[in-house]
């Protein structure tokens, strides 16, 4: 089935992310390509499965996964759902499934990834995706769904049909779509969840729970928030301050989460420090906002990053 | 023996602290009861132990130890090395010991101490007393002294012959005194080192060595030591920025260590953190000094002293 010229997608990254929205895309019928590492074989022989605390779950069998993506097609679509950790293998990655016209859809967590993109393939379309959601990898082929699942998209290259055209395919997939008109609004708003609370947890040792219901903690993510909020307006994107308040509130109601930076750390992969915390900085000194507390979880982090 | 008028000595807390300098005090001839906990039975019949890794270790048997501070006679000098987190307790311990005339020197870490024995005791004549040594309690009775060992003194009612008396005891007993004429200088640059390598050393699970190994972490420690020597020159100080630097180049040289607070922490004990981060904070909040890094320090620190 095509929606739109959309019918081939890659999925590079079959994990929460990756492993989630494909799956949806696959059962709404799309063709999906799905390029993963340690449990190729496993999803080969018993499929991919989504078990959702929130809606049915999803069993997908004769699933088209890889283990190298010179193997992969040509798509119309290229999800990227790795971690930005393994970021310089991109180009590698992409290349044997891009033609003329492929878009690629970043789902990554950080900054300046669009751009990233487009420094290394500058003749794609190149769209932004913020996913909100909870889920995580719990074991293999078994991607476990806590919570939410929506996506903001913004374009990176205004004004194409392309664009409108990947929303379709999405909101064609139950998925609910929000498009924002600036990417790098999009973005920062994103960050002012993920920079305190995929670093606290790891430092902390704890879920958003935790940190949520002592005094000390919940300030201190108000306060980091703060700070995003603040370099976000240095780029103009006009967040209003009471803004940390109500995501604040927001993740007072979802289920105890353990953020993904949390699980990495615990498993001793690499932390996605560059992305979610380096480069919002160096973005942030280039308009003299120092972020001082952002720069501390920053270093912290990276001492334990060994 | 008596020097100078000073002969009976309390000690209260016979930790890495007290259980240390009373045994060299002891070990000179002077008369010295110490105020014990879970230990007092232990030392009462096998002594009190100073295993030292840098000088002679120091067996001391026959030690007047007290699991009650009601036993224990009127003394001379009081030396409270107990952790700050058992100040409200002060009022209550010292009482009996004291005679109209009784020195009250507080060995303990953090800001504000002074005052705070001064509002208990208005009349008795107070001494600070910043030690630096790298030692702790390595069992029932048994003191592991790693290195240093001196204090540095400073006077909280200038002029009176009591703070003369009370350095040549310590100096009698060889142990290396320095004179600092401001009790507030010497409490800041004392909280030049501890607010840094007490927090981290807890959050990042960390001795001295590794977090100094570290690019990151060494230069979180310069950051937050930058911000206390802020506060100390909002308090007239005048301590010059690179003073932080000589203090970390000391460090380097210094044997790997875990601060007290992190044993502490690891054994689930309370953590000083009113007296070596909210006191300082407090203070240089009245001078519109906001540390935030140090604000942060404490408010990770207070989640995690639950």
């Amino acid at each position: 089935m095509s929606v739109n010229g959309i019918n081939k997608i890659a999925v590079i990254g079959t994990g929460a992310i990756g492993g989630y929205y494909g799956a949806k895309l696959s059962e709404s019928g799309l063709d999906v390509h799905f390029l993963a590492r340690s449990d190729v074989d496993h999803i080969k022989n018993n499929g991919l499965v989504i078990k959702s605390d929130k809606s049915n779950d999803i069993n997908l069998s004769n699933v088209a996964v890889y283990g190298s993506s010179l193997d992969m097609p040509v798509c119309d679509l290229v999800l990227i759902a790795l971690k930005t950790t393994a970021n310089e293998e991109l180009k590698r990655l992409l290349e044997p499934m891009l033609g003329p016209n492929t878009i690629l859809c970043s789902l990554q967590n950080g900054y300046g990834l669009e751009a990233q993109l487009n420094n290394l393939f500058p003749n794609q379309p190149i769209i932004g995706g913020l996913c909100f959601i909870c889920s995580q990898k719990s074991g293999p082929g078994e991607i476990h769904h806590q919570d939410f699942g929506g996506i903001r998209f913004a374009d990176f290259n205004a004004g194409s049909n392309h664009f409108k055209q990947t929303m379709q395919v999405f909101t064609d997939a139950d998925i609910p779509v929000q498009i924002s008109e600036s990417l790098d609004k999009a973005r920062w708003e994103k960050l002012i969840w993920n920079i305190p609370f995929n670093g606290l947890s790891v430092i902390l040792n704890a879920n958003t729970k935790d940190m949520l219901s002592d005094k000390s903690s919940r300030q201190l993510i108000k306060d980091i928030m703060l700070e995003v909020i603040e370099a976000a307006n240095a780029f103009d994107c006009d967040i209003e301050l009471d803004y940390a308040d109500s995501l604040i509130n927001l993740t007072d109601g979802m289920t105890a989460y353990f953020p993904s930076m949390k699980g990495d750390y615990d498993a001793s992969r690499s932390m996605e420090l560059d992305a979610i915390y380096n480069a919002p900085l160096k973005a942030a000194a280039s308009k003299d906002i120092p972020m001082p507390k952002i720069k501390m979880l920053f270093e912290q982090l990276s001492f334990l990053n060994h």
